[in-house]
């Protein structure tokens, strides 16, 4: 009964995303004097509370913040459900039912379209790529612009790393398997396989496990070892395919509502947007450290299949995810600059992480 | 006049390394109680005043730090040799002389044989993992373990990312190229390239251009494209080789006296230590953000020729380098004990980061 109450918290219809701070942090707003007030905060989470890496993640920030604000600044943290809904949470924020928030913005694609490039796209960056294009590339002033109308204030706050495609019940081996597959994958990653002849199905994170175990579905990602080996899905179906091209490095996102930040001093406010910065790197590094010992468990203890999906199957993937990223935003022009300066960003970076570190690692 | 004096700054003889924050900070130490009182610390570093990367990086932890304890700590960031030479910052430290330190822990192997390993070893950890070691792998307990009989409280503060294997003044064919090389390749790097039949020459940063163009060396590693782009490298040879293989993902410090971290408050404890965490993403953003850049302009601008080590030479430089990393580590228990739990999380994560991030950008 838990964990399908988990996994039914987690029926966000998305996959996962990165947060943080940035060095504009100042521009957000001015900043109330300080007269030693008390404030207490309620953040709302897309995620089952206590949720491995992304809902330890937030309450890491949580704690951040207390402990550098000596109290001053107490934000309590709750899972999906216990304020609002997972996918309540933005609009909790926009009208200040909440004072902040823990998700990924691939949740609101359906108020801004744009919105998942700060997430995550099919065949988009890496974690550490979206770190340098959000905080040192533009990316994090376009952000901050687009959530402006609706009186929120985002930043990154963590990242999952790079995800696995997910577990199939039965062998890919060309592409003509991936026609009519019916997997549960939500979001972008979806429309990507339905152009491709599959049927992406929706279904809450309560039920995937069953429906792959009785064979209503065929596949189904999740996120990764981590979070993977704890629900179990080894049970339901025994080929673990990588890479996870729909979700390479997903960021996370603290969104916080505007007059509520604008009444913090200047020092509550810097320490909320640090924390968010801190947090980002430490969940990244939770997901790092964790992957590869429940990977290793998953192979040796569960004898898990561990498969690279073909290479024409990923070929016909990008194809088709390059495509549906650039549809994906809307003509008007915060929505275009923002398309130019996530794919330009990543049509450079690459060449970078190509000579860095993809070659290193191709050579140890 | 003014970029030697740079380079002869950064004479250290090393070359990059990180630092940031934990959740283990509450066990460096009992808190002062907070009396409302105002400290004001000295940082000394290894690197020239504002450098680009690590420079820029220190500012921003010490900003960071200024903001958000409005003003209650003070940290004012001096340059190499402005209080103490780069090579003396760790005794600087250690006794009180400054408060804090900025740097890389490979500058103190004539002390600590093992503290290379805190930074960067010769086909070592990505950023990312190194990461994901020091903040959830146990890897930050042992490094405070180690520096702890000098009074010293070390976190991990930035990240170079990636390096550059360097610039060579003739094409590198096969490991014949590699016998009698006259190479500026400081610490590990350098003594990797001696057993491979080359030769490892100390030159201060400042002279190594001079070096470089006038023939007295073949070949000199710097940093990456960002800061080599900077020092005009290219002018003084044209073919410049990856990967980074001596540094695959340099982690920098920062270094506290005991004392004086004892001596503040719980919440200035906690944002020094959350300020590191986030001024070592912050840190690795920029590097990611700059180089691409760099790189392009290196190419199109000054025709440089970017070149793949051979694989046989790259197989006998991580032969001699898996050795000299099991030798750099003394026979006492604590050295023995972080080259365990380093190169054991490095095999285990290793096979994560193939199917996670290594196949997923062979496939983009």
């Amino acid at each position: 009964m838990k964990r399908r109450d988990l996994l039914g918290a987690l029926a966000v219809g998305g996959a996962l995303a990165v947060t943080g701070c940035s060095k504009e942090q100042k521009s957000d707003g001015a900043a109330a004097v300080n007269t030693g007030q008390t404030f207490k905060w309620s953040m709302a989470t897309t995620w089952p509370k206590d949720f491995q890496g992304v809902g330890t993640g937030a309450n890491y920030f949580a704690k951040l913040v207390n402990d550098m604000s000596a109290g001053r600044l107490q934000i309590k943290v709750y899972g999906a459900g216990e304020i609002v809904p997972a996918l309540e949470v933005f609009d909790a924020v926009s009208q200040g039912t909440v004072e902040i928030g823990h998700g990924a913005s691939y949740y609101w694609k359906g108020k801004m379209p744009v919105a998942p490039l700060f997430s995550a796209i099919p065949f988009g960056m890496t974690a550490t790529e979206i770190n340098g294009w959000l905080y040192h590339g533009g990316g994090m002033a376009l952000y901050r612009e687009l959530y402006a109308p609706f009186n929120v204030i985002p930043t990154v706050g963590g990242n999952t790393g790079c995800q696995m495609a997910g577990w199939f019940k039965r062998d890919i081996n060309s592409l003509a398997d991936i026609k009519g597959l019916k997997m549960r994958i939500p979001g972008l990653g979806g429309e990507v396989l339905a152009r491709a002849g599959g049927e992406p199905v929706l279904i809450p994170g309560g039920e995937v496990f069953t429906a792959l175990q009785t064979g209503a579905i065929d596949a189904a990602e999740w996120i990764g070892p981590y979070n993977d080996l704890a629900f179990g899905l080894y049970k339901a179906a025994q080929n673990y395919y990588y890479p996870g091209w729909h979700e390479p490095g997903t960021a996370l996102e603290i969104i916080i509502n505007k007059q509520r930040f604008e009444a913090l001093p200047a020092d509550l406010q810097a320490i909320v947007m640090t924390a968010a910065q801190a947090a980002n790197i430490d969940m990244l590094s939770e997901f790092t450290a964790r992957n590869h010992e429940a990977l290793r468990s998953l192979i040796t203890d569960h004898q898990v299949q561990v498969k690279r999906l073909p290479d024409d199957v990923l070929a016909e993937l990008k194809k088709h995810g390059d495509a549906i990223v650039r549809e994906s935003a809307s003509a008007d022009q915060i929505s275009q600059r923002i398309l130019e300066s996530c794919t330009g960003f990543l049509a450079s970076v690459k060449d970078w992480s190509k000579i860095a570190d993809l070659s290193y690692m191709q050579t140890r």
